[in-house]
């Protein structure tokens, strides 16, 4: 054997001698070495295709002649010229050993190979999905041997893919016996096997080879919003994003309200289950049309949402989760069916993964921003604050994780606020106010414009200045906060008190007029004082879970704040330390993660050994129930006030003068310093 | 430890020795010793009842002495004075070891007792269900370390008895909380495994211990008649036996038609698939009503069924079972849950088991016959028919066992007769005809007396004298041969011919006048030329198919009959074989296994051993596909005629004149003996 060629694959260095003839495909799958293939080197794929290195190579201490592999074959000619081989590229079930060759796999012939996430602080996720596809050739029936279609089928998998333990639902029955006839006894099978699963399922079957991609969704269901990924299952890319609100709105603003419709209402549960399956199918099929594909080739969806919404999705009454000890029906990973909750817009066989729940008030959510963001492999301590309806908290590092979660209501996604809106073209989502005119300036979405700077009004003339959406609301309150429009206690000051005629009574209490485009027909923006209350409320509720972890980790300071949630990518940090939502520490060390449920959603999607993962991860994590500790209502109350601004902006260049004003005691600048651009 | 009391237990002679104070239940699973438990040795269920033995037992070479065991104590003596326990019964997991003891496990207490069958010829069932039940104590949740309620039952079963890898539903998930709260976290649950299974699946949850039974269907799904057995599934005893019709008929009486059906209407396969699952609904309400019990506690179906009814069950289209090479979609066994069938008169989350089909037309019904008949394990070559609208052939012995079917088409259940019904009360089931005066007697079902006995018109005046059923077309058509009313050919003769006035001229054909009650309002039986032919065509099928398989094995002649299908009880072997529909054998070599088919669904339903048995079996059964043999079509023309009878039956007393009349011949008795009673 020693005189049999030697094959070197890079970048994985796996090498081995194989006899002279035989594929580089065979030779790979023998070594090990992650090479693709959905054809099984019948040369219809061409998803193993390999680069050749010829030349002197004294690192592996070989000479690769010209004529180390096969002479470029009928097969390689075809596809190049349909649909074009890059240069120096062979399919590698084509090119056959014949003296010794280094071989290099490029990333996208590799099954496991690398998705670059776009958020650069996240790491990337490694491929490896639970639904993959594979073209198998079936032998055709025998009337004196008779064997079902399906048992054929599972032979020839068996024999050229060495998958055994297969089953197929009744759905995949149907189609069997039609695809094999029209694909004369060629097929392409979409199999499934979760990292659970002791058998593949057939999910789906298509006639011949089928070139087309199988897909599936990352949905992180929260309380007020639905945002879904949907994703190629082959390479992780995510090929389109899409939302819509929780129609289970009418049941209740917040989770509590739910569970109580719930409790007051028999069969309010199924109520809301109902409403949110149709929503999610509703969703999936908006999804769908956007990125041009068929729905049915979505084959798995996972789940991300907390522990109400997890209930309610699967049809379990969460009127437990309403009361201590806030028991969950069940608290491990889900898998099943996707008709099981009646999702019929995607594959009729398609799978669903719900990840696990941390404790009654820390789902599946807080689940998932701990498998994106991983604070368990943090040396500094994170706070890591997910912000929703509810805020799911995580404070952590290598020794050990908290977690709680903390009822913020859904102020801060732009709901229960009077000139409130989703983030949407037209909604304010920047907002400054000058300290000495008290007159505002603000960006609204889909426009990068200001709205004190030339075109502004030309380029916003599609879509109008609309409302206020959940970062521009943080930003407003902190700026009027900073401009002295509001004192710490919360209340907007008088005309009279701020000198601005900005300043609007209305009954009893103060509104600060941002826009007023009733004269052109528009809306008439202002931020209520119940505004300011509702912001007030939420953000005490989010500093309270944040302090509470703290103290069990029996810290004052955390290195470093990571915001998540749908929109923790447009909150400002600044505006986010001036309103107290967070703790103090230094501006560069507060980072954006986006939507890290819905990318923990999307790592789950597609990798099953990030499933097995973050199983075992959450049984590790200590959970701390806000509801039930003294400490929570102290720290609750204690950070209702917007603080002083002790100069937390040290990266900031100049200086304004924060005035601290009360305006129950009379009012009056009391002084205080900070730094402002 | 030899100085520990020794524990003896009879039947199974196992011993061991055991510390003092140990309960007998605890001794009984050391020594893997069959005695039953469902609360886990709480004292409340009652199953591990146990009879100790006193004296000397020279045999085990012990002395076992009055104080063997521990005194009967408070659990026992309740249990007692509620329910009664037998002379000299004491609780397994109450009585402890004190000294040398020979305990007795009797019949009900063994988990794996054997039910006895009715049927005197056919074996036992030895229980094996996969689903039981199992009591548990659940774990209170914790808020301090929250686990879901699902994961502290999967606990609490894994503590209690060691089952592990327990899945539940979502129907069962909805009903978890409520039953752990309301049986104050005690619940007896449902848990099914499958043979083939990995995991335990939770079909239902109980507060507190639960009393109720739990049952299983086994269910014939012919192509005519649906019939089911309701059976307990912890002793496996029929509780309730009942049929209906195959709505299915309406789409055709056969199943080449029903296929038809399927491909000349597009949807018409769903169309089928619909009628029968709801028909199996409606007989479930039925027969559950009957034994008055709550459908919702039938927790496992099993099913046998034809291929093609098989493929309609499953909602499969059986177009490809109309045509060669007749592909099943899948041959194997299916396991599924009752909802994919749209079931939803049982449990929701009942399991279903449809038996392996051994080939395109040799379906689950002849594997279920296989299992209940067993020909592979006997001695003497036995050829089994399963009568039905498609008869089930199967011929063996120990060394090889063969298998086909036959179209007989519905005649031999009594459709397509002119007076033909169902078995029902006031149906002709038995004939005789006076070979001298061409005179008939008959017997209806429901009433034990002949039509020429005193009393008759009073006993049948309830029921009337209303049509014939399919034993009696039988027994009519072969009377009629045997009183020469009948020629060879299955042509009736005329009045003259003869010489009888119930000989009615109707066209160019003669029909028999059996009964006549239009008088009173009631019908007119006669047997139509038509019917004659339609008997004619069902039992050449049925010869023809038996021809193939003794041509298969090489044999002229098999040792033994034995007769089964939902009427083959009921068929009168000498009146089978006067007509021709079995070969030739010693009468006293003909037998009737009853329903063998639906014994067979009854054992499987009751045994997880069964299945994989079977499983194995059919594999091993050599297929004959009489629709592609040539000699199937000479041997069905062959068997056209209705023979002489040349002295079949050597066990009748008596001598009668058979004449063998041919009328297109211009008839005459050519002579013939036979003897009669």
């Amino acid at each position: 054997m020693t005189n049999d060629p030697l094959v070197i694959f890079t970048p994985s260095g796996k090498r081995g001698r194989f006899a002279v003839g035989t594929p580089i495909l065979t030779a790979a799958r023998q070594l090990g070495v992650d090479l693709d293939s959905v054809c099984g080197g019948r040369g219809i794929c061409s998803k193993c295709q390999i680069t050749p290195s010829y030349g002197e190579f004294p690192k592996h201490g070989v000479t690769v002649h010209e004529d180390a592999l096969s002479v470029w074959n009928a097969v390689e000619e075809r596809y190049d010229q349909i649909r074009g081989l890059k240069e120096g590229r062979r399919l590698g079930c084509q090119a056959k050993v014949q003296g010794d060759v280094v071989i290099d796999v490029p990333p996208e012939s590799q099954v496991h190979r690398q998705v670059v996430r776009k958020a650069a602080a996240a790491r990337d996720i490694v491929m490896d999905p639970a639904t993959k596809l594979y073209y198998v050739e079936v032998a055709e029936p025998d009337m004196h041997e008779p064997t079902g279609d399906f048992e054929r089928l599972c032979r020839a998998l068996k024999d050229q893919w060495q998958v055994e333990g297969v089953t197929a639902s009744l759905a995949v029955m149907r189609k069997l016996q039609p695809a094999l006839r029209k694909g004369e006894w060629k097929v392409t099978v979409a199999l499934n096997k979760g990292h659970n699963d002791t058998n593949f399922r057939v999910l789906d079957i298509f006639p011949g080879f089928d070139e087309g991609r199988i897909y599936g969704l990352a949905i992180d269901l929260g309380s007020t919003t639905i945002a879904a990924h949907l994703c190629d299952l082959r390479n992780g890319l995510v090929v389109a994003s899409s939302g819509i609100m929780n129609p289970q709105i009418r049941f209740g603003e917040d989770l509590m309200s739910r569970v109580s419709y719930s409790m007051m209402n028999p069969g309010g549960d199924q109520e809301m289950t109902r409403a949110v399956r149709s929503a999610i199918n509703t969703l999936t099929i908006e999804i769908a049309k956007e990125a041009e594909i068929d729905a049915k080739r979505i084959m798995e969806t996972v789940f991300v949402c907390n522990p109400v919404m997890h209930h309610l999705l699967l049809g379990i009454d969460p009127v437990e989760l309403g009361q201590a000890p806030f028991a969950l029906a069940t608290s491990h990973s889900v898998s099943l069916d996707a008709m099981e909750l009646e999702l019929d817009a995607i594959n009729a066989s398609a799978r669903v993964y719900v990840l696990p729940c941390i404790a009654g008030h820390v789902g599946a959510d807080a689940a998932a921003v701990a498998l994106s963001e991983e604070p368990g492999k943090s040396e500094d301590l994170v706070l890591i604050v997910d912000v929703g309806t509810n805020a799911e908290i995580l404070l952590g590092n290598t020794t050990r994780v908290l977690a709680c979660s903390s009822p913020t209501g859904p102020a801060f996604e732009g709901a229960q606020i009077s000139s409130g809106q989703r983030a949407a073209p037209g909604a304010i989502e920047r907002i400054e106010i000058d300290p000495i005119t008290k007159e505002p300036r603000f960006r609204v979405i889909g426009c990068e414009l200001w709205s004190d700077e030339d075109g502004f009004a030309e380029q916003t003339k599609a879509t109008g200045v609309t409302g206020i959406c959940g970062s521009g609301i943080i930003e407003a309150v902190a700026e009027m906060r900073a401009a002295g429009l509001v004192d710490n206690k919360g209340l907007i000051g008088s005309a009279e008190q701020t000198g601005t005629e900005r300043a609007i009574a209305e009954g009893r209490t103060n509104s600060y007029l941002i826009y007023d485009g009733t004269d052109a027909g528009g809306p008439r923006i202002t931020v209520t004082q119940g505004d300011i209350r509702a912001i007030q409320l939420a953000k005490s509720a989010l500093y309270a879970g944040a302090r509470l972890l703290m103290d069990e980790m029996g810290v004052d300071v955390v290195d470093r704040v990571t915001l998540a949630g749908a929109f923790g990518a447009h909150i400002s940090p600044k505006h986010a330390m001036i309103l107290g939502m967070i703790p103090d520490v230094p501006l560069d060390k507060v980072t954006s993660a986006g939507n890290a449920a819905g990318t923990g959603a999307r790592i789950a999607l597609c990798s099953n050994a990030a499933r097995a993962a973050i199983e075992e991860t959450v049984t590790k994590i200590t959970k701390i129930e806000t509801a039930i500790e003294p400490k929570f209502q102290e720290h609750f109350v204690n950070a209702n006030a917007i603080p002083h601004a002790t100069d937390p902006f040290p990266n900031l260049s100049g200086e304004v003068t924060l005035p601290q004003l009360n305006f129950n005691d009379g009012g009056g600048d009391r002084g205080g310093r900070r730094r402002r651009r």
